[in-house]
């Protein structure tokens, strides 16, 4: 499937959470069998030429494209979770919301030093979630050098966020004027 | 890798998330490439075996089985959802757990009349949970006949309640005296 076959299998909510947005979802592009095989070899392809040893998905859409290509791939997944959900003690970092602020942990012992790890989730908006799970696995002893979306919504500046992490984004398609 | 050594690689925790209980994560598992792609593939020949039309997983960890599995063998994947996810009209079911209950939800359009849903999921322990998502995916208009795990802890029932819903279920392993 091309492209812009899968990008016709996302759905736009209107007004979703709140008036003026147009959510963009993934529920009917995975309940469609090819354009979710199809999204999955198009991120296992890009990550396998980054080189990544590891991919990390956030809770708990980013565990859906994260694990597929993981297992594609055959290379360890990493979960990073909501605060409280791994049985042993982790890491965590801390990170501003546009209202608030939000938490993600993960195991420490699950990354030997050096090694690559790519971040792989279904939609960028403005790379907060990303470039706090990047400071999460560098302080794990990861590197940390792509993140490849599903989604990238350009106008909200995730990838000029991320690059300033240094962190090279890549999407398989973009929503503008969001 | 043979079901014994895929089992060596969960990863036990004493006394959580309370005294006298043994804890199994899968995070370890997951966490070693050939270990995770083995038992995708494991799943995913149970799955492929039964004639499922798509798979569903449930919110947070069924989605790391579940989307690999779905991926793998090209079918449509169904994320059964906590409340207030979704950003759609939804169905749900309520269910009870040892203290309190919870809600299990999903998108009513995304599955066609007669498709067959198989369940995927990392761990089977008194089979509340399971049984709630085989209850709602029927409300959708699914068949659910099989649900199929990694993990099994038989002295916590899960497997007669299930087979009590109709559901057959299979694991790749099992924990005895849990």
């Amino acid at each position: 499937m091309t492209p812009d076959e899968l990008k016709s299998l996302v759905r736009t909510i209107p007004d979703f959470p709140k008036s003026g947005i147009q959510f963009r979802d993934i529920t009917t592009l995975i309940g469609h069998g090819e354009g979710f095989r199809a999204s999955v070899a198009w991120l296992a392809d890009r990550v396998s030429q980054s080189g990544a040893d590891a991919i990390a998905g956030m809770e708990a859409r980013g565990f859906i494209f994260g694990a597929a290509v993981a297992s594609a791939l055959t290379l360890p997944f990493i979960p990073i979770r909501k605060p409280g959900k791994l049985p042993i003690e982790t890491i965590g970092v801390d990170y501003a919301l546009e209202y608030g602020s939000d938490r993600l942990e993960m195991d420490p012992g699950c990354i030997a030093a050096g090694t690559t790890v790519a971040i792989v989730d279904d939609l960028l908006a403005t790379g907060g979630t990303a470039c706090a799970a990047t400071e999460l696995l560098r302080k794990a002893g990861a590197r940390v050098e792509t993140a490849t979306f599903v989604i990238d919504l350009p106008d909200l500046g995730g990838g000029t966020r991320l690059e300033g992490c240094d962190v090279r984004v890549d999407a398989l398609m973009q929503f503008e004027g969001d």
